[in-house]
């Protein structure tokens, strides 16, 4: 798609310094400007960029005053950095504006749907499915029997979702997630055999929820593995059964939280943390990466890092002192020598 | 579905006290009740809930003496935790139940199937694949050509199998699940290039077997990348080719097993570890969260946790020392202090 | 399928020693033989074998001198390893040969394909989609808008591509792979929630890399994430926004990596290693398992390990001297009863 300047000026209410004509169909920083591309300068830093730019269109804070002839079209905003957020935003809705349902994707007679759908090929909706309005669910996503999506939800190719899944609105689960899988509870038997304990919950998503590709989210044994209200959750993440995450707790890539353990809101987590079974962690607690965490955090707003897991600053220097242990061992032989010299 | 406390009683050979119609469509913890759900209480320390809950029928043990008013309809057999527990089994198997080949599966002119078999919509199975009976096949599941599935196994949704898999009889495979992928095998070449290694070899998943959702398992280079009966995988686990797991092995999530490996049966591993490639483990060896395993394992029923991995008793300890270093540091500068002044 | 002795000679320039006739339908290591099964012999530690295997046929060197009758049918060429491999390759290639575009799958109007091209059941080519020659696209595969596959590219059962992805020649992206997800970006607010930063950038997969089954690749911001030729990525590898990877990298299964982090050429990564965000790693370096990298590399070609990763023969020295740990401490103390004594 192409976007003149005057288009997108108008969009912004902004006003075009050049040629209204000017056609984009992409972004690109200005650093790395080519022709048919929109830029933005709003850093000063990046200034020396705009008198070489070869991006066709920047948009450029109401008061900028160029020093030498600028090859591209301008459109002055009060706050460029701010415009081209917004600018993207609607860019990224406009795209992702599909709908209409496919011949193609299997729905079953039970299942209901909104207004404004998409509903892609080879997606699959069970029985007594309901789908709200402006949904997007596509193509080979599966949707089992009794499972609820909220307006506005996008659930993005191959998205798996078992029965009785309760997802909220305005949520975003990226290709690949797995949600409503059973939990891994085994009963060991005398023999060394497993024996299955029956899972029979489901998983509730709240409300403004992202969901990064790939990652998996088990069901409760009994009852709801729960996702609060603004929880994301990075690729590869694997939520276990029965754990809850507070409201807008987020959790970086590749990171596993072990059943029944209960995050509070506004935790952050990095990257390849493990959390053990049927911990409790404290409102805005934060993991560095690679934590391994074994035991509950009762105190709120506290920092953690290394495996098994410290405050913060004790890891610290506790990393620091390792690096320094080689010198401790040198240094205790040599104490050692000297006692022996002064008991002669 | 709804059932009724006489139809869940006729099932358990139970006794209803109260309502025989009292309608239930779902089961909840006795203290989490509602109306329209199905609880049960065993353990005594829940006892006074059941005074109080919502839930529309509650099965207790024979010898319950309610001393209050209990607004539930009970059902009474002999062991309340048991009868509940068959009770789930029954509803899973129940729900799970459906059989019917769907005309919008893609079945190849060579593959066979057995009785009462489930396959879903989009789901596909290759050249000479065989399913044995009472196989539940997902919509959107690949079956690679010359795949065998054994009797009674479940894979669900989005599953892929590549060509030449073997499948026991009565494992499930959760959404997402993909076996048979290329080993990560390639020769380095004088001017940094890779050569890809061929891998011709396919994977072996022994009865009994689950494996979580998004689990990785590649086929050998030549001969069976193999699972054995009973091992539990649990989601996100990679298992790699060559690799060999014993019976009733099992793992928590994230956990990776490189090329060539071998662990013995019994074995129990914690979420996020890993194995180094070429290693043979014990029977009953134990690995905590976040091992890093770099070594054979030869004495069985041995525990072991860090990175790299420690005997269970020498991390512990190491983990009580690391915490305090810095007071030896201290002690150490100290006592440079006092032979310093001994020397004077 | 089968293969005669004398066919595979043919295609080997080979010599049969043996029935011309015998047939053979797969692969086993020569311990490892069984009837209707083809095996080589080059190590002459395996020579014992070759008097006991059941393999049908054996390929062995020109100059192989048996000290014992030999049952199997022997094919003579000049490296025996060499043309097993030629042999798995070709195989490899004709058992993936396969071409055709299956009416089931859905192809937008405005995509376009080359020659000998495979196109499974119930996958999806989005709009505007360019699809090289000998292509093969898997069943259940999703290809966005405006995304470019170059020739010789697999893209195994359920690979999701996203909008706009551009994949080069003679890739291969195992089952499950999602590339173009969202990347992980946030901005926190005031009152405690996350407001997305639109992400409309896109990934560049230059020629010949391969992907292992399940990873993720997210889209830049803006502009591409970009990974290099050659490089090669294990299972449920994680690569976030913005990251660059340089030729011939390759990372084994479980690393992720943070974004806008830059890794150099002929780097080599092994499993569940971290890397933070923003860093800038020289050419050839290399990260043992487990390792979690938090600063940016500039000598080229060194080696690291741990978690905060260490020079590798520091990370050594320190994992020997933590061992050594409760020695020391002991050490210390007697060394302290000793000053005692002295002070006296």
């Amino acid at each position: 798609m192409k976007f003149t300047a005057a288009q997108i000026a108008g969009l912004l209410s902004g006003k075009v310094e050049g040629n209204p004509d000017a056609e984009v169909s992409n972004v690109a920083r200005i650093e790395e400007g080519a022709p048919g591309m929109l830029s933005f300068l709003a850093n000063p830093k990046y200034t020396p960029y705009i008198y070489e730019t070869k991006s066709s269109v920047v948009i450029v804070n109401d008061d900028f005053d160029p020093k030498a002839p600028v090859a591209a079209t301008l459109i002055r905003v009060p706050d460029a950095y701010a415009a081209f957020a917004t600018l993207l935003s609607y860019y990224d809705k406009m795209v992702k504006g599909r709908t209409g349902v496919s011949s193609l994707a299997f729905v079953s007679k039970t299942a209901r749907y909104g207004e404004s759908v998409y509903l892609g090929e080879f997606a699959y909706l069970g029985e007594n499915v309901v789908v709200g309005n402006d949904v997007k669910i596509y193509p080979q996503v599966y949707v089992g029997d009794n499972s609820v999506i909220g307006d506005g939800t996008t659930l993005f190719p191959g998205v798996k979702l078992y029965n009785n899944t309760i997802v909220g609105k305005n949520c975003t689960l990226h290709a690949g997630v797995v949600v409503g899988s059973d939990g891994f509870g085994f009963a060991p038997q005398a023999n060394g055999h497993y024996e299955k304990v029956p899972q029979v919950g489901n998983v509730v998503i709240e409300d403004d929820v992202e969901i990064g590709a790939n990652a998996t989210i088990d069901r409760s044994t009994m009852g709801s593995t729960r996702i609060g209200k603004g929880v994301k959750l990075d690729n590869l993440v694997m939520i276990a059964h029965n754990v809850e995450l507070g409201e807008n707790t987020v959790m970086a890539a590749q990171t596993g939280v072990s059943g029944s353990t209960h995050l509070g809101r506004n935790c952050v987590v990095g990257g390849q943390v493990g959390f053990a079974g049927h911990l409790h962690i404290a409102d805005g607690s934060k993991f560095g990466a690679q934590s391994g965490v074994q035991g509950d955090v009762e105190e709120p707003n506290k920092a953690f890092m290394g495996s098994p897991a410290l405050p913060l600053r004790q890891f610290q220097r506790n990393f620091i002192r390792s690096k320094q242990m080689e010198d401790l061992f040198k240094k205790v032989d040599a104490l050692e020598k000297q006692i022996e010299e002064l008991k002669k």
